[in-house]
């Protein structure tokens, strides 16, 4: 028994007390308590209701482990948003967890909670808590974002009704054609479409509530999240091919493209039945705000099944209907 | 263009949602919307504050491959327990997610979430959303727990001040005893080591609001945990070492493994500062809630600095203040 006193202070703290201080504390509202305490305390907004969700992306399965940290940290906070987005919720904050090899650089952190500080800025939230392990995989980052939304307002994906028209924001397809650019299998000389994949936008701010029967982002791939529209509401859907609005850059692409267009996923648009009649009123509200919105067909009564029509009104094969993460 | 009509029906789900059907939308709550959505919605309690925190467990990391996957779930889901337990919170609901090889059988999803249904079961609370993700790495399972408080109510790390007494719940080092039992290095002939570091006792639902100074729950090790207290609180404290509870299996292990106690990670017990004259009355409220309450030392003015006191009132040596996740 030595006489020798120990000591636990502050120039003993384990690295990750370092990492939090330096990349994530900055990222942290007053909710967060300075990311000091082992959980943040919010008030909730008085008379809303919360709106929940949590999206994981893992390095070589979800981006690119090359892609720039800083474009990884807005496209994770910016996948979540656009789960907010689909419910027509607002942001609150978010909590974070990071697990990753224990010799990633610095740099990466750096770059990482940058992309998240320009976005919190951009969408007007902020770090709630989190926390950060080593792990001997790849760098896996899970995000859980918390919102709010005037009660009962929450739009869903069950509401979609025969004879509702299908609507979708800006255009389609961009992610996965900016996906195959990533791989390099597409050409991309301004660079629009491999932003679109890295940095999608989520549609937050929309006015949807009362105005649409049912909403979903498009992530899984055009044709796979409107059948799952479909299916919890009981009917089916047609899309009229020639309709789906794509960019001038996959315009360039050429029609070779349209399974990826409308079977890829990671395009962050929203994806609207909206009542017969009410879709000119609402596209140019979100004109106002920036929006397009584009009439792409329509619900019909059935099973559940989702067909894409040709320009002569025939029904079109096309081979790949989504990306299951799993 | 042939004529094939294409579906996205039912049958054709992609597996990720025969996992979550299967697995994880019987542990949901009414907020969660049966997994159906982009996000839960969930009514706040009224009049409340909520509490929120996030923990990661990585396989290999945080857990041994074969650990029982029940005891996964349990454990993943009792560690975050304990952080509202350390902010005196009460449980309301959780988002998952998931990161796993797409070889996972499927038996330990089924136990994995066995162990969160039991959890839930017994602390009250609901899965209310998430994520499945595959990855190339070892499982990765990161929890965002959702709790509330009355509002100011909730107890906080900084706060202890000199003279102030040190309490803890339960015993301490037993987390990490049974982390050395299950890597084949200490006999624990009743299991209740291994027990102990497996599924941990999350101390919830004691009276500390208003009662206790600060508190922190021992995650990684009693000397770490109260140097985080003293740091925070700018003071600095005592431990006696003889005071320290330990069960009768670390009794059992014997003196040796001291440092191990008292640095060790894993106990999920409560360190609590109490005001001098308090503490008899807090630990007969916490006894007739079935939770032993201990004084083990003494908060002291001073730079954050922890020193461990033998029988003879001299300073200890221990080599081990932590565990450092990353």
């Amino acid at each position: 028994m030595a006489a020798v006193p120990i000591t636990a202070d502050v120039g003993g703290l384990p690295p990750e007390f370092g990492l939090i201080g330096r990349h994530f504390r900055p990222l942290a509202g007053p909710a967060a308590l300075d990311l000091e305490d082992d959980a943040a305390v919010l008030a909730p907004p008085p008379g809303r209701e919360l709106v929940m969700a949590a999206d994981t992306m893992v390095s070589g399965v979800h981006y690119l482990p090359d892609d720039p940290a800083e474009g990884v940290g807005q496209k994770l906070l910016r996948v979540n948003l656009s789960d907010l987005a689909a419910m027509a919720a607002e942001p609150l904050g978010y909590l974070l967890a990071v697990s990753a090899p224990a010799d990633t650089p610095d740099t990466w952190f750096a770059g990482f909670a940058a992309g998240l500080a320009a976005d919190q800025a951009e969408f007007g939230l902020s770090l709630l808590g989190g926390d950060t392990t080593s792990t001997p995989g790849p760098i896996t980052l899970s995000l859980t974002i918390i919102g709010h939304v005037a009660p009962g307002q929450a739009v869903r994906r069950r509401g979609a009704r025969p004879g509702d028209e299908v609507w979708v924001t800006g255009t389609i397809g961009d992610g996965a054609l900016g996906l195959a650019v990533s791989l390099g299998k597409l050409a991309d000389p301004s660079g629009f479409l491999r932003g679109r994949y890295c940095v999608p936008s989520p549609r937050l701010g929309l006015p949807l509530a009362g105005r649409v029967s049912a909403a979903i982002d498009v992530s899984d791939g055009l044709l796979q999240d409107l059948g799952h529209l479909c299916r919890l509401s009981g009917c089916g859907a047609e899309v009229e091919a020639a309709s789906v609005p794509m960019s001038e850059a996959a315009r360039v692409a050429g029609p070779g493209w349209l399974a990826q267009r409308l079977g890829g996923g990671d395009d962050y648009e929203l994806l609207l039945a909206v009542p017969e009649g009410r879709g000119a009123a609402l596209a140019e509200a979100c004109a106002a705000r920036g929006v397009p919105l584009t009439r792409i067909g329509r619900f019909v009564a059935g099973p559940g099944a989702v067909r894409v029509l040709g320009e002569d009104g025939q029904p079109l094969a096309i081979g790949r209907h989504g990306w299951s993460h799993f």
